[in-house]
């Protein structure tokens, strides 16, 4: 399948995806925050956790992609309104998932990187929409998805005329049900290979359990990612929506002093 | 998972969705035509054949979900048009897929009946856009999802007031790749079963290869789908999408009377 | 890859496998019969229960590959010489599983057909042993094969001298959940195109659940299966393994009227 | 499910499995060799290549578990006798599969560790086997198994008295297809949190592409591996079977430099 935009820099570089002071491809980037944003004082809470322990972005969704109706389903407007008091508090750059077309351009006036998500990697009104538009995508894998799907649904952002796709592993469905997903680390370096975008990971939703998530960062690292995302909660019990693999702010930060310390190893390493 | 909606008419008998005179859950109807809308005399020249050979209503793209941004969109405005066109000349109702939000209101004042395609089966928006039109909703099992999370879409429809939807299973990705998806028919009874909704089946997409299809049709019909959607090209080897799964008009015109037969035969042994 | 015997025969018809009185595919062939051979008593119970119903074979497991060490392992050699009491007394052909090739031998003494399980459609040494066997073969298809490895499984059947392979479709590992396994109807009008050995399915094993197996058996006759093996037991609650897959004699015979009756239907219509 | 063996030592530390003077568990272990035992002077060659680049152990196949009975089938006991012989050259203990329960006890006599491979997984006679042998095992996870299967599987073996049993993921079975299998690292933390065995990763089964190998050891290592099975041929384009995933000795040597380097990092890490 062409490829025109994904592999048109090949040989002459890896793309810089900048959010910000942000920039993904040359930094190795940590963005963690809660799965949703549920009210002012966990968002704010969360996100001064995470930026003590050394995050470079927050996440926190206020559109939640719920399998049923009658789950919550985010505080939208509201939601956008929490982020970003958490950034002007924080100074970190905002990247929150949206889910409608007709959402994108106000939206936008919100976040600094827009995400799209599992569920609607192959919708391509979506993804044409944030390619229009002058924030930055997060481009998560489909649960469902080859890495072909995958760069081809990047190339759709590309072809929009929006350069700055971030893809994110996220893991996909397979047999096993021990993890929530298989995070497919094997992408990683697939993706690196195949295209001239930064490439991160998901271990939270990838891999669905606390227990495992800080060894599935680590082994991302050594895949070579370019940063990961996170899910932290102030308090996990108490959270709406992925509780399972919500990490508390204190587990987070060990898991960060060793993401920083194997990242630059892998620098020398290289 | 509650399904508040889907299991609330269960002792009193099943769903009928009504498409002009089409009755799905009352008759066994059969949705064909082709995959694109491609031009005006292919449409016709198809939807003539495939009422001849005894189809219900007529299906044709004019938004294609395509993995490629190169590959052919669809004519969009102009495809419904010449949609529209074969219904005024065959009376067959229209289905057409839906991929965008704001699409859906004035798509629905030429289509009949609105496709939610696989790859949107999670797109909770759009869920909700055709929840609150007026327009009966065809809705495919996405490739990835569970029996669980299908029925789940449905509720989302139906919760926004829609009452009228017809699940249609297209088959699962699985390891298997010589046939193009793994059309599970374990899933008709399941989700006649589990709800009160008309089940149909797609074996085009479910297998993908032109020489299961007729087979694979009268399975359907023993596993007691309520109908089916079936890809028919006047000149499949010229068609601009899904070639390999196209049925000629002959061979189509063979199956049918198969699956007729088939079908008035399950009604007696039931 | 090469099918050297597989396709030889095609164009010259189709095989026939004879046990004893018994004609896969010539004959709609229905196997039923306990997962596991538990005691005489229930044994004989099930078989006379299953003859009555039609049913033209017997099966019954008495080595049993149990995923835990620790769960009920079959009764042996005990168990065979219960099926050749029951065999005796109904004058059903028996069908067990073997799982060691040292167990070909002397089990085919007792066996009229041997089975090699989902789980050892790839344990090539045990292929070759029933290759050399005088004795029939059923070959499941593994949980994990695609239809090419399985036929490549027959074909080392076939390679070492035993023409007489029935294929037997068993469901295959998917991410649903919701069923047991998915079974793959798609692949009965694959094998019986690509091969020219006759093929049965297994809706037990292939859905596990009671209330879906008689649907299933029927699709399993319209795409075109030879025949079918279906668990039985005469206290389902009580079974020492798959209970939730176990067809009542009273169900099961229902299931059959109408299997029987939709099989001389379904050859009317081709 | 009950696990007796599995967790029976938990709190009281993990289990070191030794081979030789190579110690699993405590030592990162590396096996290294080619697919498949072809010659003397290809196994000789390959096996001092290997040991010169810091490799623990030699594998090599000499019965393959291949999918068409008309691709090679291995040496079988002048395979065994290469093998000792490189042994005796290198001074590498040596590991191969055993696929037949009949060959147990005689292979054992020359190989230090036994394997059974993926497609033997739930091949409950040959666990049994292996269980009642004297030699230590190198137990690979199935490609279609889950973790729980898996570790019931290494069960089988521990119930029967050998409790030096190695688990060796070696990627699974999914939808994509740009990768052989799916190295699934998720397992790694998940079954050595479970258990208290040593487990390795096989990253060229895993991912089956030379380019993604050396990458996907390292992630190996970060994932909390114990160690590691690697294939490589002196001369992969000339490999009778699994050519696309042999590395050179030169790409091994340089991979392996950073392996050992990252394990011992990752020990201080931790």
């Amino acid at each position: 399948m062409k490829h025109l935009k994904l592999t048109s820099l090949n040989g002459a570089g890896r793309t810089t995806v900048r959010v910000g002071s942000v920039a993904f491809g040359t930094d190795f980037v940590v963005i963690a925050g809660p799965c949703s944003v549920e009210s002012e004082e966990q968002t704010l809470q969360t996100a001064h956790a995470v930026r003590e322990a050394g995050a470079n972005m927050l996440r926190g969704g206020v559109f939640k992609p719920r399998t049923s109706p009658y789950a919550f389903q985010g505080l939208g407007l509201q939601g956008l309104k929490i982020l970003a008091r958490a950034r002007e508090e924080t100074g970190l750059p905002i990247v929150t998932e949206v889910l409608d077309t007709r959402d994108v351009s106000w939206v936008s006036e919100y976040a600094d990187m827009l995400q799209v998500g599992a569920r609607n990697m192959q919708n391509f009104s979506l993804l044409k929409e944030v390619g229009k538009s002058s924030r930055p995508v997060l481009l998560k894998r489909g649960m469902h998805s080859t890495i072909e799907e995958w760069l081809s649904a990047a190339e759709y952002v590309l072809a929009e005329g929006n350069p700055n796709v971030v893809l994110c592993e996220r893991g996909i469905r397979t047999f096993e049900t021990y993890t929530r997903n298989t995070l497919d680390l094997n992408s990683v370096p697939a993706a690196k290979e195949l295209t001239h975008l930064p490439v991160i990971t998901d271990p939270s939703h990838g891999c669905g359990r606390v227990n495992l998530i800080p060894t599935m960062a680590l082994a991302s690292v050594a895949a070579g990612a370019d940063g990961m995302m996170i899910e932290v909660h102030c308090k996990p019990e108490e959270a709406l929506s992925d509780k399972d693999q919500a990490l508390t702010p204190d587990v987070f930060s060990v898991m960060m002093r060793k993401v920083r310390s194997l990242s630059r190893y892998m620098q020398e390493l290289a």
